[in-house]
């Protein structure tokens, strides 16, 4: 489908509608998931949203005026969920069932009977804003919550190359309507615990430069966050530490797994593709951000690393 | 004056201006003086900007485009100085001469022969856009820069409780206009040098809590500042770093000037009012963010403080 007032006639026409989010949920879909779902229950329809993974305490408040219903389920859809292995431990019970896919992910490869994909929207939570409208649901300060926080989580508070001008004057919206941006903003992007306030630190003392500082690398043990009482879920926003350093073009985070593989995380600047890196640990993604998995000891995995790393600097 | 139409008839009629910035500039004086600048050129004027203090080489890229021009002054115009004491070293020189002043500071108390002082802006550069639009001069990407960094810098990227609807909206205006703005907000917000990335790590270290975490407590001496070779200059956003610990109702950053006082930020959460504490030492500011000077070694200074924070918290 091309028309979100199309689609909005479809699920006006539904009712007893369960919402997915994607795995290990973040802003976006989450956000996007609330929102319809305050929308269709303010407009008598029974509702309910189904996440997979754990879900961080910090989006607890978008859950806010959700009423809990019970129902048998008639109509299934999707929110940023780009591919059936995202819907992570709802797959074996949904994948084929849904009925509605919205989702911005021009990747997406999601089987439903009607799908509305529009890879313009920085977030997921843009569609979801426009589709609202067509809804003729009231667009609460709630409402408003949950979509600034779609948007604002994924274009980085506004700051990301995805970010269009529609993702601003979609905000301005929202903040006429009364979404509490700043405390958002606060929550996503700023307030940590004490002890990830450590965390930090300790990995800020594990930087290590390579190639005239063209190459910076920090790491993440399962010890470091034991010590600290955190868990994975707790770890965020490390990523993007290395390559804010002036001169580095290659920026690499490691983290230590429970299974004791490594998951790294490459961010470039300038002409250097992270996904071209990647490709050599059979990895992949952005030419910016990209990502893989390497298996063995802390040493020799940022020695294959390092050495990997001479190819693209 | 109250109409932007009327200041683009008045700056029309004029030749030979200079625009001058607040004292140690940031980006949003040096951004509408440099936008104003460029525009009034693109007119065929003769314009340079005038600062005060030193200027972050972060802001060299606003200067680009700008033409060198000699000419004996007769038409000044001040942008975002909110007083006389803030154009620093061109005080004596500009006090009284002040031709035209914009600003959007509501306690504005500059004497100027016309003023346009608008509270409504989140920053000067939002009138320097409207003022360029009555002007007709073409926003170029250059100028589009410009205002961009005004505007981002002083709503700390739209995240500040000072960001409204029209700074987003001119936000999604300067991107179509070809704005970098993911670049500019990497420079203004992340970028950062080895030693300065260093200073956050060792300023991380001198974290102390008191109250039950109510207070939280950072600091920076001029030794760890030259065990690093930086300056002053280079310190920047530490003062955030306590708020966004959760729990942390008043944060404190104590920064050790060279003539033996200490400078301190505060900033608070929820119900604290940071200017009521820095009145205890005859500082002052907004309720959110606050600051004063304190005499004294370091113990002292930081006993008197958690002493009188016993009040607020």
């Amino acid at each position: 489908m091309t028309d979100l007032k199309a689609v909005a006639e479809l699920l006006l026409a539904k009712d007893n509608i369960e919402i997915l989010t994607h795995h290990y949920p973040d802003g976006d879909t989450l956000g996007s998931a609330y929102a319809l779902c305050l929308s269709l229950q303010s407009l008598g329809k029974n509702v309910r949203v189904i996440t997979s993974g754990s879900v961080g305490a910090k989006y607890d408040f978008l859950k806010e005026g959700v009423k809990a219903q019970s129902f048998e389920r008639e109509y299934v859809v999707s929110v940023d969920v780009a591919s059936p292995s995202l819907l992570g431990e709802n797959r074996e019970e949904y994948e084929g069932v849904i009925d509605l896919c919205l989702d911005h992910h021009g990747t997406n490869n999601i089987v439903a009977k009607e799908s509305f994909i529009d890879p313009s929207s920085a977030a997921a939570a843009e569609i979801i804003f426009e589709l609202i409208k067509e809804l003729k649901a009231e667009i609460t300060p709630q409402i408003a919550n949950c979509i600034y926080t779609g948007v604002s989580t994924d274009t980085g508070c506004f700051r990301y190359t995805n970010t269009t001008s529609k993702s601003l004057r979609i905000a301005a919206e929202l903040v006429e309507l009364g979404a509490d941006f700043a405390d958002i903003n606060f929550r996503m992007f700023e307030l940590k615990t004490p002890a990830q306030l450590k965390l930090d630190c300790m990995v800020y003392n594990t930087l290590e430069y390579h190639y005239d500082g063209k190459l910076a690398l920090i790491y993440v043990t399962t010890a470091m966050l034991e010590s600290l009482g955190l868990t994975d879920d707790d770890v965020d926003g490390l990523a993007s530490i290395p390559r804010r350093i002036e001169g580095v073009l290659l920026g690499l985070t490691l983290r230590e797994k429970k299974d004791g593989t490594f998951k790294i995380s490459a961010r470039s600047n300038g002409n250097v593709n992270a996904a071209e890196f990647c490709k050599n640990f059979s990895g992949g993604g952005h030419p910016a951000a990209a990502g893989c998995t390497i298996e063995g000891e802390l040493e020799s995995v940022k020695e294959k690393l390092i050495k990997a790393a001479e190819n693209v600097l």
